[in-house]
This record gives C-alpha cells, sequence and structure tokens, in this order.
C-alpha cells in the first residue's frame, strides 16, 4: 500500500506492507486524511515518535477480525487513543490518559497516511451520509474543541475570549459559538479573522484588544508560549483559563497572580467524538472555510510543505 | 489605644487614636489576635501597607453605628475583605473578589492589632460560647482551608496529597480529613508531621514520598516556589493541583503537561467563615495543637519575633 512514514526524514512508500487486524480491530481503508500541526511538530522530532503518521482519517471499514460486523463497508472516523481498556482510567471511562494507550500516528502505532490502518472496533464511529469527506476529516480536531465543554460548565451569560486565530482557536471558536455566551477571536490573521466574522464571531487583531481583565473565560490556543501570560491579564477574578497549545519549552511564570484571584486554568486536549459528528450532521457549523488545499498521495510532499505554510490551515490527503 | 502600625519599621504605640465606627460600621474590641504569615510579609514590604497590621481577630462589639444592635457585647469574628456592595462581583456574591475593596491590615485598612477596630456589621459573625477565643483567631485561616472545598469536589474516594506542614498545610489537613478521602500529608518537619499523625492523619517527610502520578488532587501549601513543580510530578492525568501559597516571585514552568494530562489548577484565597465556625463548634477539628505562643501586648515584640522563627506555628498576642 501506500503511505507516509518519519523515520529521521519523511519517506512516500508504494510498497508498504498492508497491516492485518488482530481479534477485535477493522481494517479501514482510508478516504482522505487531515494534516494537523501535531504532524509537523512529530517531523521536527516530538514525541519521539517513528512511523507512519496522521491520526485525521475518514475511512471505509473492509474487514472486521471477530466481533459485530455491522460496520462493514461503512464510513468510519475513529478515536485516535487506543486504550488497554482494564487500567484504573480506562475503568473510569477516561481512556484518553490510559498509561498504557497507544496514539494513532503519535505512539506505538502506525497512523493514517496509508491506504490503510487497523483501529479497534470500538474506537470508530460511522459518519452518516449528509456529512462529506472533506468534513469528517475534522471531526478528531473539532472533538478536541468540544472537550472544553465537557471539562468546564460556560454558561449563556460568559464573556469568553479565544487567543489565537490557527486551526485549534477558530474551531474553538465555532464550539463554543453554540453556548451563546459573547464570544471574540483574537488573532493576527486578517484572512483568518475574517473565516471567524463570517461564522458572525465577533473576531478582532491582536492590536486591537483592550488588555483589562474582562474574561470569564480564556482559551489559550495561540500555539506560543507567551499566550499563557497574556491569558492571565485579561481574565476576571474567579475566572477559567483553557490551556489549547502545547507548546514545548518552559517560561518564567509568576503564580501568585493566579491564587489571588482565584483562578481556574485548565488543560484541555483530546475529546469525544459523538458531539463532533452531530454537530456537523446538524448543519449547525461550517469548517469548509478551514480548508486551505486538497492533494492527491502523489502530491503528498506538497500538502506538507504547504501545511508547514505560515497562515495555511487545514491540509488534506486524498487516498481515495 | 495600643496598636502594632508598620509603617517602614515597626512601632509599639500606646497612646493611638481610636477608630471611630461610619455608618453600617462597628466598634470592636478585640480580645485575641493571630499572627499570620502575611503580617510577616507585609513587613517585609509584601502589599506595600502601612497602617496597623493583622487580620486574624476575636473581638467584642461595644457599639454599632446604625442599624441592627443584637450584635451589642457579643464576641465576634470578622471576614477581612471589606468590599463595596455594589460592583459586579459583589452583586454575584464573589465580595472577596470586590476590586474596591479594603482588606483589614492588608490593604488601605488599619488592622487588628489594636485594642479597637471598626468593622462592616455584615463582616461580622457571632461566635458561640463553646469556642474559646484561643480558638476563634484560627477562623479567619481556617475559613482559606474551606475554601478549597467551595471550590472543587473532593470525593470521599479520591486521594489527595497536601504538600506542606506549615499552618496553611495542617489547617488544610484538617478541614479535608473530614471529606473521608484518603490523605497524606508531607512536610520537612517531624514535630509538625506529629500534629497531623495526632489527628489520625497520615503524614510522612518529604524524602519518604514517593515521586509517582498517584493523587487525585495535590494542596501546595508548602509556601516555597518549588512545590507547583512537585506537584505536577505527583498528580494523576485529569487531576486537580489546588494552589494555596502565594509566592512572590517567578519560576521557569512548563505548561505542556497540565494539557496533556488535562490537569485543573486551582488558585484559592480567603473562604467564607460559617463553614469554619461550624467546623470549630462541632468539636470535629481540634487546633489547639497549632499555637505555638500566647503574649501580651506588653510582649508582642517578641510574639512578632517568635512567629518568624522557623518550625514556629500559630503566635496569639492577647489585647484582653
Amino acid at each position: 500500500m501506500r503511505a507516509i512514514e518519519f523515520n529521521n526524514d519523511i519517506k512516500f512508500h508504494t510498497q508498504y506492507e498492508n497491516p492485518v487486524p488482530i481479534e477485535g480491530e477493522a481494517l479501514v481503508k482510508v478516504l482522505m486524511a487531515g494534516i494537523c500541526n501535531t504532524d509537523i511538530e512529530i517531523i521536527k522530532g516530538y514525541m519521539g515518535f517513528k512511523g507512519i503518521l496522521g491520526h485525521e482519517f475518514i475511512g471505509i471499514v473492509e474487514e472486521i477480525n471477530s466481533g459485530d460486523q455491522k460496520l462493514i463497508n461503512k464510513r468510519v472516523v475513529g478515536e485516535i487513543n487506543c486504550a488497554c481498556g482494564t487500567c484504573d482510567y480506562c475503568l473510569k471511562g477516561l481512556s484518553t490518559h490510559c498509561p498504557n494507550r497507544d496514539v494513532l500516528g503519535i505512539l506505538n502505532k502506525n497512523g493514517c497516511f496509508a491506504d490503510y490502518i487497523t483501529m479497534p472496533l470500538g474506537n470508530l464511529h460511522e459518519i452518516p451520509d449528509s456529512i462529506a469527506n472533506e468534513e469528517a476529516v475534522f471531526v478528531e480536531p473539532l472533538a478536541a474543541a468540544f472537550e472544553i465543554l465537557e471539562q468546564i460548565h460556560i454558561k449563556p451569560s460568559n464573556r469568553i475570549l479565544i487567543l489565537g486565530d490557527g486551526k485549534l482557536g477558530l474551531l474553538t471558536a465555532l464550539a463554543l459559538n453554540l453556548t451563546m455566551a459573547d464570544i471574540t477571536l483574537v488573532g493576527k490573521h486578517n484572512s483568518k479573522i475574517d473565516i471567524a466574522k463570517s461564522w458572525g464571531i465577533n473576531s478582532i487583531l491582536l492590536d486591537q484588544l483592550e488588555i483589562t481583565k474582562n474574561y470569564d473565560v480564556i482559551v489559550e490556543a495561540t500555539g506560543t508560549i507567551g499566550g499563557f501570560e497574556m491569558a492571565q491579564n485579561l481574565v476576571k477574578a474567579r475566572g477559567t483559563i483553557v490551556l489549547k497549545s502545547t507548546v514545548a519549552g518552559s517560561k518564567n511564570i509568576n503564580l501568585a497572580p493566579l491564587v489571588i484571584d482565584e483562578i481556574s486554568l485548565i488543560g484541555s486536549r483530546c475529546g469525544a467524538f459523538k458531539p463532533a459528528i452531530r454537530a456537523l450532521q446538524k448543519k449547525l457549523i461550517d469548517i469548509k472555510p478551514l480548508i486551505s488545499g486538497k492533494f492527491k498521495f502523489t502530491e503528498a510532499d506538497k500538502a506538507l510543505e504547504l501545511s508547514k505554510t505560515k497562515g495555511i490551515l487545514k491540509v488534506i490527503i486524498d487516498f481515495s
């Protein structure tokens, strides 16, 4: 099969050996895959991962090794954390934190930049016909945005500030926009801010932002190490800062203001897929403006290059 | 009246002018006052406060300027934040975060190391006869410990680690011990650990602590800048770190682990007095081992010196 492997450098294989599903796994033929910032970070050395890249996909189930066969020939997306199912975390429903987990294309498991992947049956979710392949590749990052609503209670009367106009910031804006809270997105790029404006979300350039402690909730999605300090200067007493950026490296931070103002700081990562699928199915959010390009496998090198370019949003690789 | 004033240095007055209650305020004759680490920090320059020190007290109401007179001649303690009552925070019940607040002995308001103070009537709480003066001076810091239970849900099945065996750590242990959670207190002083042991709380020296991510909730009460990093290495995925120490200064911190493990970080400060009063009244907690000394005003200099001494817990100044 075709596959994009990272092993010190990137290799574009055309004769990679097909994976074989073990008991309880499905063999999924990949239709489309999305390139995430994490993939770019992995190419730079993040997580020390070696293997086939990619964790955002939509595919068709071709084979199931034992168990319920009802997903055969169905279009599916898949939760990326493949958990052990037996540890304390799994037994408490926190399988995304299973210490024994493999993570698709990130940790100990070949990813979806390939014609075929194997996935535990329980990780797969059928995609309704009304959701296009190009939309379905957003289920994983959109689920990460909805994770914020799993973790904290955002009230319709809250004032929310989203710092960052990258994919994460824009997807967060889409998800939180449904809460009817008073949302402002702040970014550095007119083109991206215009996307949020097209969704009816109040969006401003960073230099237009007044630095006052005026927000109940700040979502830090800048992907930069300076975002946290800015959030500290914008959050109300007893407010919440949601950390979405996974930034490598440390920064000099004074924690005393968090104590004095009794701020809650919430780290937020992957989310459940069902709410994201429902949001796409109900046509309440429009992710299409986030697609910056779609490339066939033969041009996958261009896809990876483009996704590294400043200002570019989601780039899709089409394996169909 | 007698008063201990800080104004670049400490002055022990015997002829300080008595305060006069304005409308809605009570004149309170101070019986006893507790010395807090914050007082010691103020003497070092914290908050830039100048005036009469002290914010932990029990006293008797001698006069009320208009309003309900039922507290006359009653023993009372007082919430230290004197809020405006009209701002957004006050209207939401968050008067401890009122941006216009004065704080007894800390911000714009003379404190309780004196024969008399004035306090807004609404800040005062009557103390039942069954609570001794020496216990009542602990209501303020004990309320700060109960504040943790106002902010987060501690489950009886949780594993809790309290870092720090100072007053804050020990009072936190007393408050959280009532949750029936599995509590461990970690400290550096055998004498203080023995106090927690006498309360039936599992207590260990720092060098006996196994560094594994094994706790649902960590309370950081070390009063040192290194406590946070240790907490990060001990909290489970999806767990909570409660920050109780107000440490001046910054530290190099990597926030990425908070995102990956979806940790909640909660700053925690002052609390409501009623739960602390109820805890003392019900005789479910025994704060007496926390008293390291009690001094008359004539020996107040010795009281302040003693309270700066390593290993010393609460020092009381007796104004009666």
